[in-house]
């Protein structure tokens, strides 16, 4: 093999990322999202594959076509869109987080697998109609640990035999829309308490406890004949001391080719991660990540040093060739399969309008409520005097897609004014820990109280920190806790429920956009009208 | 004429608004934004324009493709891209407001008057990039009246003769690129007090003065061969004692028309504002405003309603169906009138990247900057222990068009923890006139206040009632002001400047826009790096 051919069969194991937009300018990430003049030279020299990210949907839909034109050839073109793909790229279906069917399925499994089945449907047809054709998705972790900074939400479920069901059910679904799936974070990621993003997790567990928990859901997929399976950045002791899953030759080949018998595409985790990026560099990662036996690599840091330093490797006989090839064939075989899935599955001609049928479905059927209906707080002096005090995770980010929340604007018509938290808001804590909050600056009148929390990488510990059930004992203390409403984390929702006096409005919604603030708050008896600034001033921006 | 002959004339005069999204659920603001199907099938009725509102640059490239293939003939499509297109659609050119040029022309009025130009070229070259043929600028209005809250830094300049040059340049470079313009709005909204979007502002003035303020710029675009004038929601008593400049004959035909001899399109401002809609009903403000003399009627509350009353006026001989006739034809010309700018100027071929140079040419020209360089805060027990106040218009809108902003990462780089105000966060107040920042709650070390402030219509006055002038001395005095930024309002810091002492680094900013913030930091010493997440955590969102 020529040195160009060789560098061009290395190339085809990348994938790298680029954002949704068309235009350099527009992307968020600069640092880690590729210029479109880095983009344009990395697809000719044969990379194999993009990760997308951020962007309107049909934005994207004119750069998946662009990135084909520029690879003169098929792409893997991939997103992370776990929740929809308005998750990602703004105007397609956002639904609510998949451990909100984990939690229905013990009351109605029946119902739950319908709607995971559709929840996966609906994704991979809007997938498609953007121009992917890999969701990387189901997430097969088991989220056995609240505390989980990463998986969280973002799992099927807290056991191995819901999540192995739900994700079996999202997968039929994505594959009869004709897009091709991917299993993660293998060997599981569901049980560790750090991010990461941020950080190296280590899981202590023996082979026998991964094999009642963590695996299940991944042999299921493996039977089902999923397309691919993604490593987690976890070192398992049991298996490799050292190495991390997606770095380790014990899990990627030991466990997950040879035991579990998986013959489609291993993709690593994206390797600038910490966890990766933080221990090893660049190019020796990716380079120890083939060596493991993963066929594609994600996100290396440098694309051009990672094609090098695998190319050196093959030189000096670190690498076989052949195991190249044999990786490059699996990346032919998963395109050709995705072909196929497309020729025989409904054709999807053009963008459509979000199904939001079905995220009101999904909430409807996983919202959570208890007690009356809010009354309108009391008139006083100086005219109404509720306080709706709004918790958001970030005021500058999701879900914020629009600049006038339900959250806010439909509490506000029924004289509740906003007051907005997020964690660099003032404080508004007293210091006291029996009384956390301080009630003083607030001003007097009942409180809707509206928690938008849920377990984030980056921001998923913060909450942990700030007192809330504290607080609402010490509201309900002084007659003042109006209503409680908490979107995204169930276990949050869980820590507070058994503090409220029956009485108390409070409802639990798994979704945080704004149709599920309309519904939530709905539900508790604040008129639910059309979302997105509905009866509110200022008709610009 | 047939009844639908009629109709469809009728039509013609109408501007529709819609947003800027192909997907209604894409949609910012329902209730003022058509849906798809009705602007269909308005479009079809030969609805003659649309203003255009959201959505990103690429996004509306295909957006205004769809409105002439919906309405299978020439079309008006116009925005309010006052400050250049990025200023409504994303990944576009964001400049910053039109009253900084109007503070360098008085130190420089030859490079004033060149940017100026330049502004206009970009904003007439990227609005044609879209789609767009009528750009809704410049704005003629001689903002004498710092609490003006509607028009504010969105004027030239606070002179007549100031606004005049510059509206004249900015006009030039408008069709150099290829695109119409518009004067606005006249007689001048620049000695108003109240927002027009929520009430009726009246102007007392004699026609001596108007003559000697108002009118001039109008005057110099007409006299330049101006293509629009845009009507204000503004009572003239010296011309008019009951009716807004809008629906006023005097005004319209009388003064505009008859006096300053203009033959071009008269549109008036949007119907739908609280000015015109709270005393008029929608389809009678229509026939009002074509018997005063407007050709076109922009934002009908009711577009079908607007025809039908209108078509009733002609009936019973109220309009004369001849004057229609007349501004039709007004029509014809301005859209023929565009077709020969275009083919006249340089060919726009594709979406390019934004003039980020222009951009930083504005920016750079027009900072304002005092005192020393700003020094890290001292590094405390608990680390540094700077705190970065940050007072936004409001979180959950513009200038976050990224999740990270630099007025808070650059800082947080250094030491400087961020808190963010906005108007509905907890107070940051302590209700001491002499020493109105509660210092206990912000806790302890220098304070880097970042004021995010400009007289925008609807939220224009809050900071008005926010003691800043009482804070910067009550900082000063503790000895606790590190630095002082004022993006936006040069009102806001003509009042905060003369208190400041000289060696505090201290700059102001027209522009709010991320590459706004990283310059004035820059300025002050805090390594400005590429806007964008740069360094930050967090590869998602």
């Amino acid at each position: 093999m020529s040195e160009q051919a060789l560098r061009r069969l290395i190339a085809s194991l990348l994938v790298v990322r680029c954002s949704g937009h068309l235009l350099d300018a527009q992307r968020r990430y600069p640092q880690w999202e590729l210029s479109n003049a880095e983009l344009q030279q990395l697809l000719q020299l044969g990379v194999g594959g993009v990760i997308l990210l951020g962007g309107s949907a049909a934005e994207v839909s004119l750069r998946t076509r662009q990135l084909l034109q520029w690879a003169q050839g098929p792409l893997l073109l991939c997103a992370d869109v776990e929740e929809g793909v308005g998750q990602r790229f703004e105007g397609a279906t956002w639904l609510p987080p998949p451990l909100s069917l984990g939690r229905l399925y013990g009351r109605d499994p029946g119902r739950a697998l319908e709607l995971a089945q559709r929840y996966g449907h609906c994704t991979g047809r809007e997938a498609r109609a953007i121009g992917l054709n890999w969701v990387l998705g189901p997430v097969c972790d088991v989220n056995n640990n609240p505390a989980n900074p990463v998986i969280n939400v973002r799992a099927w479920g807290e056991t191995p035999a819901v999540v192995s069901a739900l994700a079996l059910a999202f997968s039929q679904g994505l594959q009869a829309a004709g897009v091709l799936g991917c299993a993660k974070h293998f060997p599981g990621h569901g049980d560790t308490s750090v991010d990461s993003h941020l950080e190296l997790p280590l899981l202590p567990h023996s082979l026998e406890r991964l094999e009642a928990v963590e695996l299940p859901p991944f042999t299921a997929a493996i039977g089902a004949g999923i397309d691919a399976v993604m490593s987690a950045h976890v070192v398992l002791s049991a298996l490799d001391q050292e190495r991390p899953a997606t770095l380790s030759r014990p899990v990627l080949s030991g466990l997950l080719r040879e035991q579990l018998g998986f013959e489609g595409l291993v993709v690593t985790d994206a390797l600038v991660m910490e966890a990766i990026s933080g221990h090893v560099g660049g190019g020796e990662a990716a380079v120890m990540a083939l060596e493991a036996g993963a066929d594609l690599v994600l996100m290396p840091a440098d694309a051009h040093g990672a094609i090098a330093a695998i190319a050196k490797a093959v030189e000096s006989g670190r690498l076989a060739q052949q195991q190249l090839v044999a990786s490059a064939a699996r990346r032919q075989q998963a395109l050709l399969k995705a072909a196929a899935l497309q020729a025989s599955s409904p054709a999807v001609v053009a963008l459509s309008e979000p199904d939001g049928a079905l995220a009101a479905h999904l909430l409807e059927a996983t919202l959570e409520r208890q007690g009356g209906s809010l009354s309108a707080p009391a008139a006083g002096q100086l005219g109404s005097q509720g306080i709706n005090l709004v918790r958001l995770e970030s005021c500058l980010q999701a879900p914020q897609a629009v600049p006038q929340l339900p959250a806010l604007t439909l509490p506000e018509r029924s004289g509740w004014r906003p007051v907005l938290l997020e964690p660099r808001s003032p404080s508004p804590w007293s210091g006291d820990p029996e009384a956390p909050l301080a009630l003083d600056r607030l001003g007097n009148g009942p409180v809707l109280l509206q928690l938008f929390v849920r377990g984030n990488p980056f921001s998923g510990s913060k909450a942990n920190r700030e007192p809330w059930s504290e607080a609402v004992v010490q509201l309900q203390r002084a007659g003042r806790l109006g209503a409680l409403v908490v979107y995204g984390s169930p276990y949050l929702w869980e820590r507070l429920q058994p503090l409220l006096e029956p009485q108390i409005p409070a409802a639990y919604s798994a979704g945080q956009m704004p149709q599920a603030q309309a519904m939530a708050l709905g539900a508790l008896g604040l008129g639910a009208e059309r979302h997105a600034g509905a009866g509110s001033s200022g008709f610009t921006d």
